[in-house]
């Protein structure tokens, strides 16, 4: 349920205006206003909300769209990072903001809001999406405190969950719940990011003493940017090569102490501080090396392997590819969280800037006293409003994305093949909306010009925050060629019985025929010719049917292409086949991004399907439509290429979209505000109402100089008066 | 001239290397090569650079190509910003950070480094390019340090050089140079960042006293963003209206004290200070309000506008307007810095991440044994080089910028047509240069994964310093309108004696006919048509002929489009004529945009025709055709809609890019030592031979282990065995 008391963030000056009576039209910006833009502050060419036939958006039902499948979980959480106790404190000092994350940390183990996904025996809820859903609103707060809480509970915590038994679970959870025990995620390594099945720590079994030694061999082997690990952690899950009886079994977890009670390094552990980071400097991260370190047997977080006391592997999972893959995968959530806090951090950025330019006036225009709202010009327009149709459907698709994580780790739904299907999600949807992140927080910052410099207005510290989120949990390039990888799978999937030949013949038609007989885009060729009229033409572009079809059809079109393309690798030699696969690496990561767009566009779809009030599904479906539309035209070139667009119909689409995008200049307050943040939340001086106050303070001292009459007379009067 | 001592930046580990003996690798490694890549540290899939007849690039003189003009200048600007006396340090606070930067404006003002643009009786050289030259290198050392340094000599001082007349220069001019009176340059208003022609502040002449008043009508009307003004200013060059006889004759600048010999506030004057900003954290930016304040008749900085002693007002400019862009325009060297220094953040961000690349390995491709060079993956070589071609571009540009704007300041070429052409050349290149130099340090960080993200290697640090270059002397979107506006009169002149059918018959031809009878496009059709062969007639995108008339093409028809919709806005009432330019406006940017790329790629095209050493020459021409050929191809569809390429030749152009990628990776290191920076200003450890050793010491390990035969048998060849 959507808890109206606390929406939504006022648009408009409130208090200290009504307190000030420098002017008359201050009684109106006054007035709250929660369905419509102010009229008072949004003056400007395109006017729609003022026409009493134009639709308007239900606030109430479409913020509880927005707030997805665990609506409660999130307003709980929002109650909770409203807390001042919970916020980061700009400028403090590496030192003063760790410290006061280490505090916030307590107050999050102590109130339970971050242990959902718990076991409910040890005093969880075994809630897995409710989890990740409330975590990823601390990103509103601080997110340091998101990602040092995301180390402790998501990482360190969620490893020894579900990749321990429950012997680890009894032994170890309690402690680590309530932080009795901060642990480092000892996975990544200097010399191998996103490599994890080629990290360099071992740990080999000693019979003798039934102890596995985890060791460090070379520089590149030290664990880095670890979570917890330059100052708090006295224990670590360590990733390592099992090695027993002379074989390498691959990567394993290993619970492992690495500091006592006064906070020294444990015997053969050492480390370093990774000091100042571009942002996250509320968290320690530092760097782990260990140097034949004892840890008993039973340290093995055994549920996918273990080793006998006499060094015997076994293991459920016969292939070890397999095996690493079910292992990294039940750390999916990590990613998941990610998605959803880089989608919240999207919404605070666009609800401020979009909030301030609908205040902020720049430049005369159309009238000789009165200045433009800078919302109301075109640029802006195309800077803000098709940014905030992608964070729709970014919020749309993660709410899918964590429906699918909670079915898998509930149980619900948790085949091999829905396991691949949720790291395929994951791996899609993280890049796009993590990227999205970083490109609407610096789009907004620039937006607001120089006060969204200023740090008390927020865009800058989230963007810094958010900047390694693109890079981290999967770097997003690797994750994406991952996606790619599935796609050309499931492409041969389709031809495993096909001979080459047949595969020729289905390449050529996707890549040329297809386009003029694929159901939507005949449609299209139809209403050109049957109709000659440009109007209706243009229309069917907003058809759903077509817009599927345009960007279902550029994913199709480019796997296929290069699955032809690297048909031959498989008989070539190594090094070949690897330079064959290089030279098609960057046009698959493009097609991975491109099935990731799909998949938004397809939640965002089924968004408006559900959506009941006739006014609300209809800016919706405009803003669909700018999502799907804004894809299309930043590939054109690719339909114009394949012949999937004629050069008329494309110009058409930019022609179509400038009209979408004057359409929502009037709905663009209501789309922010549904998203449901408070001025608690978004803590951003330029979008509290004080810049509608200063504009109306300004406008109120000239009119008053016009109307008395002591105006100076401009130079340039006098000399036309001459 | 170049110093050669003075460069590479080590591209292999040398000292730490040579001191280690841990692989027989590190012996090659450590030997510096100059003129090709180290083959020890690059192999990968692409290597051209082992064939004896692949072109080499001649350092030395590539090097000096890059210096540009002032050569010298910015040598000695890199000796003294290689000092660590005016070096940044990372995780100062911000009170530390001041502090720090105040010491060093000190060491720079006793040096008289900064001070080449005053006049030489006062100690200055009157070198007014030099002095832009030797300011943009300080962005190395910190850009705090840059723009506080600006701030004082480039915008006060120079204020006062270039708005007051010899009184000022003889009164004000030698405390400013030497730091004895710090100022801020208060014209920019928390209402009015880019519009400074409306700004609030007035100045109303008494001529009882014979005094102004300064003075701040509303809040809107504050000064904001003042470097200077929070603490170390203690005057400042204040714009207002200048209203005498009770006529307001627009914006002046008036001399201001505002704090006495204690550092407070003079009587009437308030401020604040910004605090904590996104970045530049070593400026004390601060608002300040004037309420009645008086100052003598002869703080106006009278050299454009001047008020007799009875409050006439006389000016050398009788138009109003063109007096404000006069005043304004002698202010122009702000944005040929920004341009400058924001080429050189590229220059270090894509060093640092390209002498990474080509160290760092991750994931076996190729070889069983053997991790691949990140540089030699596609998709990496696709995310670095373009924005190193760009980078060229925009160096090149920089250069004859700077020319340009020093035969204006000198005298030797000063009418008004080159003070607008210089005008527009910056509001051309500084948006499209501070743009790229954000986009260029976030890929260069994302590129550097993990390690881009520690402060230590500088790279989130740059751009957190950077980013307000996007906005500030100028925001970037408000300039390229200007550039817009400038070609939209030069091409109305065009036709200023036609009737309208004349325009309209242009338009259309513009936009249609000529694509297919211009000299570039018809060689293009005819090698088509006339060989048959696409080797051939891909061969023709790289004619710099061909290149010229595609870019070109774009700018004019994207104007005359636009110039022919807006034709009816002359006849139409103020309010829809402002409709109609809105509804432009995208498009007028855009148009903006793609003349300042034209404008790099002129310059770049021009270093390339002086370039004389064959193997530079090629490598260069590569790189040219590379940013060349990438605007084509980022810009295709419009090149499909507008019918000046074929699908198939729009196809040819991404496959022509992959192969100059390719054909430059060799050469990668080369270009980026060419920018001559050493790890003196580089200062990132990944760049510094740390990842090649690290890697050495790795692969040697599992060599070692091999060789020895007591590497753990892998648990698939034990299956395999089976």
């Amino acid at each position: 349920m959507v808890d109206t008391a606390q929406r939504p963030a006022p648009r408009s000056p409130q208090k200290s205006a009504a307190a000030s009576a420098t002017s008359e039209t201050e009684k109106t910006a006054a007035t709250p206003t929660t369905t419509a833009v102010d009229p008072s502050v949004n003056t400007g060419p395109i006017k729609i909300a003022g026409d009493p036939t134009a639709p308007r958006v239900d606030l109430e039902q479409l913020g509880r769209a927005l707030l997805g499948t665990w609506a409660d979980v999130r307003l709980a959480a929002r109650k909770l990072t409203a807390q001042p106790e919970l916020q980061r404190i700009e400028g403090q000092s590496m030192a003063e903001h760790r410290a006061r994350v280490r505090e916030q940390m307590q107050i999050l183990a102590d109130n339970g809001h971050v242990l959902r996904a718990f076991p409910t025996s040890l005093g969880g809820h075994d809630d897995h999406g409710g989890n990740i859903a409330g975590f990823e609103e601390l990103v509103t707060a601080d997110p340091s405190l998101q990602i040092k809480g995301g180390v402790q509970w998501g990482l360190f915590g969620a490893a020894v969950l579900h990749l321990g038994t429950q012997k680890h679970h009894d032994a170890l959870l309690p402690d680590i719940m309530s932080l009795k025990v901060p642990g480092a995620f000892a996975m990544t390594e200097i010399g191998h990011g996103s490599d994890v099945a080629s990290i360099g720590t071992t740990a080999t079994y000693d019979p003798e003493t039934e102890e596995f030694v985890i060791h460090t061999p070379f520089k590149a082997a030290w664990k880095e940017y670890l979570g917890n690990a330059a100052n708090d952690g006295i224990a670590a899950v360590v990733f390592a090569q099992l090695i027993t009886q002379g074989v390498n079994h691959g990567v394993h977890a290993f619970y492992t102490p690495i500091r006592d009670e006064n906070g020294d390094f444990l015997p053969g552990i050492g480390g370093e501080d990774d000091g100042l980071k571009g942002g996250l400097n509320g968290i320690d991260n530092g760097r782990l090396h260990f140097t034949n370190v004892r840890i008993p047997r039973e340290n093995l977080l055994n549920r996918y392997g273990d080793v006998a006391f006499d060094g015997t592997y076994t293991s459920s999972i016969g292939s070890p590819g397999r095996r690493f893959f079910t292992m990294l995968g039940t750390l999916v959530q990590g990613r998941v969280s990610l998605d959803g806090s880089a989608v919240a951090a999207s919404a605070l950025g666009l609800t401020i800037a979009i909030t301030y330019a609908g205040q902020r006036r720049q430049f005369t225009a159309g009238s000789d006293t009165d200045e433009e709202v800078i919302l109301d010009y075109q640029r802006h327009q195309r800077r803000l409003l098709p940014r905030l149709a992608t964070t729709y459907a970014a919020t749309f698709a993660h709410d899918e994305f964590l429906v699918k994580f909670d079915e898998v780790f509930s149980g619900k739904a948790d085949t091999d093949d829905d396991r691949q299907d949720l790291e395929t999600l994951a791996a899609a949807l993280k890049p796009l909306s993590t990227w999205h992140a970083l490109d609407t927080l610096q789009e907004a910052r620039e937006a607001c010009g120089g006060a969204g410099f200023i740090a008390a207005n927020r865009l800058v510290g989230l963007r810094a925050d958010l900047d390694v989120y693109a890079t981290f949990e999967g770097d997003n390039n690797v994750l994406l060629q991952l996606v790619a990888k599935r796609l050309l799978t499931d492409y041969s999937k389709q031809f495993a019985k096909a001979d080459a030949g047949a595969l020729a013949r289905y390449v050529v038609k996707t890549a040329a025929d297809r386009a003029y007989n694929g159901t939507g885009l005949h449609r299209l060729t139809q209403n050109v010719v049957d109709l000659g009229s440009t109007a209706r033409s243009v229309g069917a572009l907003r058809e759903t049917a077509l817009q599927r079809e345009l960007l279902t059809d550029r994913v199709e079109s480019m796997i296929a292409t290069a699955a032809g393309v690297l048909r031959p690798a498989s008989k070539l030699p190594k090094k070949q086949a690897a330079d064959l696969f290089n030279s098609q690496q960057n046009e698959l990561i493009e097609a991975a991004r491109a099935h990731g767009e799909l998949l938004q566009w397809e939640a965002f779809t089924r968004a408006v399907d559900s959506t009941t009030d006739a006014g609300t599904k209809q800016v919706l479906t405009w803003l669909r439509d700018l999502f799907g539309l804004g894809l299309i035209e930043k590939h054109l070139s690719w339909y114009l290429i394949n012949g999937r667009l004629s050069a008329q119909r494309a110009a058409a689409i930019t022609a179509y979209i400038d009209r979408l995008i004057a359409r929502i200049r009037p709905h663009a307050q209501d789309l922010v505000d549904a998203f449901g943040y408070t001025q608690d939340h978004l803590r951003a001086p330029i979008s509290s109402g004080a810049e509608a106050e200063r504009q109306a303070e300004a406008r109120a001292y000239y009119r008053d100089q016009r109307a008395s009459g002591t105006a100076p007379i401009d130079e340039k009067a006098t000399k036309k008066h001459k």
